[in-house]
Order: C-alpha cells, then structure tokens, then sequence
C-alpha cells in the first residue's frame, strides 16, 4: 500500500476504536506480535476493551502520524477519566491526559506487529497529584 | 526532502551521536522545541551530552524507521551501563537495554521539533534489580 493508503486504513482504525467497535478483522491479523509477546487478535481486543472498561471515555486522538506502505508510526494523546485501576495505576477521580508512541508493521494490508510505549511516568504522576 | 533523503540524514545524524560529534549544527535548528518545551540547540547538545556523561557507554541502535518528507518517527534502542544518574534513576552497575519512541519535525531540511517518550518504566525495573 502507499502511505496515503496505509493512513487511510489507520485513521479508520481509530475511527473504530472511538466507536467501540472492537471487532478488529478488518485491521488486524488473526495472530500479532505486541511489545515481543505473540498475541491473538482475541487478545489483542481484549487488551482494548480491558483499558476501555477501565476508562470508559477514553478518547484516541491522533496527533502525529507518519506512514510509509508498511509501517505506521504515531502519537496518541489520550485524555480521559480513569475509573478503575489502569495501567497498574489506581485512579484519583481526575481527568487525566498522556501519550502513546506506537509503531505498526502491516502485512497485506493488515497489522502484524505492535510496538507500543507508553507515557507512564506522567500519567503516574497525574494520578499521584 | 525525499524519505530516502530523510532517511541518510537521519542515519548520519545517529552517527554523529555514536561517534560522539555532539556539534549538531548540520542537522538541528538554532532554536526547537523539545517534547512541547522551547530550546536552543546548545542546550539539546547538552542534553544528549548528559546522558552521554552518565552512560559514557551509550549506543543508539536504530531499530525502526519510519520517514516522510517532513517528519520522522524512530525507534531507538539503547544499550549502557549507566555510572551515573540516569533519567532521575541511579545506577545499580549493570548493563541495561530500554528503548525510545521518538518523532521529529524538520523544517528546510534541519529537525525544529522533538517529541520523545523513553521507556524509563522498563529502565527503572532494570535499575531496581
């Protein structure tokens, strides 16, 4: 795919991420590797639908993005209200705001590899506040 | 510029760090931002030569690399015995291997804007060891 393509597909990915619509077939394949780790696509939703559950507004914004026909590398900034344990962290109640650079390799059209930081010192501190 | 154009800069910019030629003229700005914050380039110099001053064995592997013409995205992975404070953690005298996901804006060819997250969560288990 060409970058123009390859954003298309990302940014419709995250379309559906906002809508809670989890069924991810359509952007990823049936087995991944996330951070190293051999992951299902099951699983991989599951991971999503675990930090959603936790911060029921969570709101993907796509702040950087640069693409080429395999990779997609992009900057999250997430902005939500964590209302149970997230990230290993116990929420405060307050409104929080960090970020996520991640990396994704694509194989036909789909995701196959997920490298992900992300910004768990300041998020840590939010909730520490 | 070119990706590919983008992409030699970038390698030699790497190349640069690792050869420990910390004059950045040739590839940043006078003045950039750094993760939101104004700065000169004198003080990015300093930065990085900190962090080298704390590692004096420090090593930027490029690990991804993801390029357009105005923006690059880079995964890096560092491997360092830090001696020193490192990131606002001590040293425990061993070798440690963590990465960093960061994206830069070039602007006439030279970066204007850093925006870096580094994996301090995985560094400061390394270091607790």
């Amino acid at each position: 795919m060409l970058g123009a393509e390859t954003e298309n597909l990302y940014r419709r990915y995250i379309g559906h991420l906002n809508e809670r619509r989890l069924e991810l077939g359509e952007f990823v394949h049936e087995t991944l590797t996330y951070n190293g780790a051999p992951m299902t696509r099951l699983e991989y939703q599951s991971l999503i639908a675990g930090d959603i559950a936790a911060t029921p507004d969570l709101v993907f914004n796509i702040d950087l993005l640069v693409t080429n026909g395999e990779w997609i590398a992009c900057r999250l900034v997430f902005e939500c209200t964590p209302k149970a344990e997230f990230l290993g962290l116990r929420p405060n109640g307050k409104r929080v705001s960090f970020a996520e650079h991640v990396f994704y390799r694509l194989r036909d059209g789909k995701i196959c590899e997920v490298r992900s930081l992300i910004d768990r010192h300041s998020l840590a501190a939010q909730l520490a506040a």
